[in-house]
């Protein structure tokens, strides 16, 4: 009987979705390993919170990758100079998109995925409450899972590499009830786009106002600090 | 009349394809902006070799963005503790492939790609005489070229993102006549997997031994430092 665990590369940012997709991973029984990165965000209170609720749920590994992604500029979660949004949802893909993010993150994630022999890799993307994003669709997903599987010396030996999205059809509020069902303490999570350093919310924009909708529609109390 | 300038995104390592493929974009009237990566590569002198190459040719911006790409670790190239093989070709994917590196490389330069509102990525990987990388064949390319197209605002929106491989069916004897055709000096790019910071060659690397055969085959006088 084989009895060594399978292994997962987790995606975790610090915020709500990502912690309810490591604790999935975790209750579908995987050997963790967490990945965070210091891409040049405005603040460093998510990275913080990826740390705390990565060691709080349990993993094997937590690794932060440091990318010059601001160099690249183009977006206000990225660039000093453009301002993140406050006055409600805009139609089109939203200033706070950064060019290829999730494109870059998974592309990190596959190579550690390679050198752990992990076949499986989560990412918290979601198709319901989301803002827009092209890089959280369905679509993307299987178009990156199939270059995994061309891109690596592991994916062109085994085909066995595997882009999990549990939450991609769940609304945020079925996202917070299935993360309290699993011991998930979202006080330890930062969504807002512009946090304080120790992780107040500003409970203004995008990110923040899906978070607020979300617990109120799942009927949990918001433990966010505003 | 549309007298705007194409705009191309080139992945500018330093070694001679790389400058071979820029060469070629500004032939075909690309205005070019040149990305490196500093990935904890063993050496600095292909990063030096890659600024003088941009400067020399002839770009509109050249830019280094940094990754940790070190923490991940499983290749000879960026792990200090393996060593890089000197003892002829061995078979199968060899020890300095670095997991995922063209994937890494190539998000990165669609993110730029996008804000730059470039349609074009020029990646200098060649399927004749390589190493037996995964992610440098055809395969690879077109599903990043895929993927490309639904992982972007600009290419949800214009279907127009392109990778180009113009040394894709070339032998390195080919690669080399094309540039040398082209003005390309040689003399300024560093192949070897592990140079000395002045840019000296070691001559027994897979990389310089391809590089080596490749100017004898084509007749042209090997302006390497050995």
């Amino acid at each position: 009987m084989n009895r060594v665990k399978k292994k997962a590369v987790i995606l975790l940012s610090g915020g709500l979705d990502s912690a309810t997709c490591l604790a999935i991973a975790k209750s579908q029984g995987y050997e963790c390993y967490a990945m965070s990165f210091n891409y040049g965000q405005r603040h460093k209170a998510e990275l913080l919170a990826a740390e705390v609720v990565a060691n709080t749920l349990g993993v094997e590994a937590f690794k932060v990758i440091g990318i010059d992604m601001g160099g690249i500029g183009g977006s206000a979660l990225t660039d000093a100079d453009i301002a993140v949004p406050v006055d409600g949802a805009s139609s089109g893909i939203p200033i706070t998109y950064v060019p290829a993010r999730n494109t870059v993150f998974l592309s990190l994630a596959l190579g550690w995925a390679e050198v752990l022999d992990a076949n499986d890799i989560f990412i918290g993307v979601n198709s319901v409450d989301y803002s827009g994003y092209p890089d959280c669709r369905p679509e993307f997903i299987s178009a990156f899972e199939i270059l995994a599987n061309v891109a690596t010396k592991k994916g062109v030996e085994e085909h066995s590499l595997s882009i999990k999205t549990p939450l991609i059809d769940l609304s945020k509020a079925e996202i917070i009830q299935r993360g309290v069902a699993l011991g998930v303490d979202y006080a330890l999570t930062v969504s807002c786009y512009q946090a304080t350093d120790s992780g107040k919310a500003c409970g203004k924009c995008e990110s923040c106002r899906l978070r607020k909708e979300g617990f109120e529609a799942a009927g949990v109390m918001d433990p966010t600090q505003y």
